[in-house]
């Protein structure tokens, strides 16, 4: 599938709980569906701990390698919240408190429960422009190629929601997903023979156990349709070729 | 935390369709408790594409800076199926057939269907050593420092169940949780005091909502089991002096 006019991103899962295995991240398969629904390819998600030089390091070395960063996590009130402060010094800027941002938290709480811990939500990299969070009130924002989300499911999707109109994306993957009950091994050959006869899709298989029976699912991507749609035919027939009945079961738009 | 003693590990997730959206990971939770359960610190994990030029230099980064790396995905039959080549070349050795992983080949299928495709499966970089696969044959391997296994859950979850004699860890973490009915905002302060009074310690704090009520989960953890108790009892004395009730939920060995 050729890349030249692609839109990357990468998204960093920042949090010590997802290593432990204390916490499942529900938030990559979201982003990864939004993002896609965009046009804008994931190229690569990372979990780090709540480790500055870690931090900061990550979010320099994937601001230059994509167009895009999403960040979850680490904006809170606890002194474990340090996502802030990082990219900040990622990118060399102060961390300022926003007068926006605090007038946001001063709708959201009451004066006597807006304590300190709770205006270090309203801190920013210098220059960063505010994310709404219509969930909790404490903003995320965008600082350059980077955007700053929250780590809790919820808020990040309402934050994830209002970006749409911000990331441009590039031409959307449409995908066909092709399955059937035989095996990845019986066939192998074939189906690296059409990857090979259709360079503008990319195919993966991927094997399922499914009541019992093991099968698997042969998913075409393109930004092309024509090459979409031939190649999926070429797919379907191989399968027959095999013995195999198969089972068309999505496409998206 | 004091790290100087601990033993570090890193994995990698290979696979396209992670990043599309199309599949949800069901690996790293399983891995990273495990690793735990050894005293191995999980200090990241990437998810990247089947991209050969990404696979080796996500492999030979992190094998450098962490003990132990463990992939996942990428090592069936078919064309998408590139990560046993790719970690050949991270560590500039040829990709060979293994005697001993054909045999398991030959065992597992009959002489017609093991095709040139399924046979693929036995090829390794040169001085890797087998990793068992008891539910389908076709094993992971060992490689130096890399840990290269399925990434179907129930084949992955068995060789890394096969593994647990080979990787060394360092001091085991233990933790404990507090969880109350309070905020974040509301125990930020003290619980970045009680952080500083235990620097042997790590204090995560993570808000949930649950029937309807938002809470938050203070999670301590340390390889000093003195340092361990002080501190969780320092937070739910802090959790009291705000006016919640402290719940003690979980205590891992």
């Amino acid at each position: 599938m050729s890349d030249s006019q692609s839109v990357t991103a990468c998204v960093l899962i920042i949090g010590n709980e997802v290593l432990s295995g204390r916490t499942r991240d529900a938030n990559l398969p979201f982003i990864a569906q939004g993002l896609n629904d965009m046009g804008v390819r994931l190229r690569e998600a990372r979990i780090i701990p709540d480790d500055a030089a870690v931090i900061v390091d990550a979010v320099n070395a994937c601001r230059t390698a994509f167009d895009y960063v999403i960040t979850t996590g680490g904006i809170g009130p606890t002194h474990d919240d340090i996502t802030s402060a990082c990219v900040a010094r990622a990118f060399g800027v102060a961390l300022v408190r926003d007068p926006d941002a605090e007038a946001r938290l001063r709708r959201q709480y009451r004066a006597d429960d807006l304590n300190e811990a709770r205006l270090k939500m309203a801190d920013v990299p210098e220059g960063a422009t505010l994310v709404d969070n219509p969930v909790s009130g404490a903003p995320g924002y965008r600082m350059g190629n980077v955007f700053v989300l929250a780590g809790v499911p919820a808020i990040m999707r309402a934050m994830f929601d209002g970006l749409r109109g911000q990331l441009r994306g590039g031409a959307p993957v449409r995908s066909r997903t092709v399955s059937a009950f035989t095996t990845e091994g019986a066939v192998a050959k074939p189906l690296a023979d059409v990857q090979d006869r259709f360079p503008a899709t990319e195919i993966g298989s991927y094997p399922f156990v499914r009541d019992g029976r093991f099968g698997v699912s042969l998913v075409i991507r393109s930004t092309d349709g024509e090459s979409l749609h031939a190649a999926a035919d070429a797919v379907s027939a191989l399968v027959r070729a095999a013995g195999a009945e198969p089972i068309v079961e999505d496409e998206s738009p």
